[in-house]
């Protein structure tokens, strides 16, 4: 949604506002990062996540100053980025990024419902690897009383993006300096399995 | 430097406040996050960056509400993460990311010097793309005029980091289910010339 706080000041034309840009770029990405502040000073945390619907989750200690820091609705800023590929133009000035991310403005709030919990933490661990969740044993009731799971709406949620080469000013275009995009990805190298465990088969969703 | 909002509240033996663990991991990774306050509000945006000596660097539009917000001196968490693996335990509770990251509270300082200034975006383009920036024409007053850079202490910095394989509950530990690390890599692919480039050689630092 746009509102005065999901509407940049620079380049609103690469804003978007519609879930079909924002969910695909949230599900892809690993890792978010929560902002927060306490008396007015900023505080950030990098954290695992996952998103359902229009709520994004995260799960931590319930000892955790983090989330005993926000656990009670305060604002957070939730940023997460994709880099696509490093853009090189002619000029320094016209270096850029190529990106997709998402930053979201909501409330934290502490899921009580011991199913929505426990679903919050399939999506968490299945984010990071499809797949995992229905091949551990279940989670127990004192493992589940460790854990804060906390949701975020994301009816305030904006997704900016660019793409493609460089934008080079006219006269530049002549210059003989190689200009375009390094593109960048994650990749999930081979699996190292834990010491004494290497005869248990690699499961399918790690191949 | 350890001081009150350096020390994590979880997991304090993860942190580390010394320069051989610090440096590194800023001068690895690509991008940072810097989140800020204003009225309460948290906000925050991922951006480029180069360190030099103890100052981290970023730069952005004269215009930028976000270079605006901060320029005079605003307080900061600027937040690094370098996600290097997936820990995959018996348990879903058990598991985890080996990451090294780094937290910094530091206050926007606006770069005045014109020297420092042009030296910290050679810092910054050279750090995305090492190399690059005596390839480069040079820039001009007016684009310099149209950049703001920032630096930032790192005086109150702490690194974090998580290595090895999963810490597995004893009764688990017989479990036939893979356990074991899924290694992370950011990797640079092929270049893509710009359009109508094509002929120009691919400079060495992008072989």
């Amino acid at each position: 949604m746009q509102t005065n706080r999901t509407t940049p000041s620079r380049l609103a034309k690469r804003a978007q506002y519609d879930e079909a840009t924002i969910h695909p770029i949230l599900d892809e990405a690993l890792f978010c990062t929560v902002s927060y502040a306490i008396d007015g000073q900023p505080m950030a945390i990098p954290t695992a996540f996952a998103r359902k619907d229009d709520k994004l989750y995260i799960h931590g200690s319930v000892g955790s100053h983090f989330i005993r820091s926000i656990e009670r609705g305060a604002p957070v800023c939730i940023t997460v980025m994709l880099a696509d590929g490093l853009v090189l133009a002619k000029s320094a000035f016209h270096h850029s990024v190529n990106y997709r991310s998402v930053v979201i403005f909501a409330n934290a709030e502490k899921v009580t419902d011991e199913a929505e919990r426990m679903e919050a933490l399939a999506l968490i661990t299945d984010h990071l690897i499809p797949g995992r969740w229905e091949d551990l044993r279940p989670t127990t009731d004192s493992e589940m009383r460790k854990t804060t799971v906390l949701s975020f709406a994301l009816n305030e949620a904006s997704a900016k993006l660019r793409t493609g080469g460089p934008n080079d000013d006219p006269e530049d275009e002549q210059l003989p300096t190689w200009a375009g995009v390094v593109p960048l990805k994650i990749v999930r190298q081979t699996p190292i399995p834990k010491e004494g465990d290497a005869l248990l088969p690699l499961p399918d969703y790690l191949v």
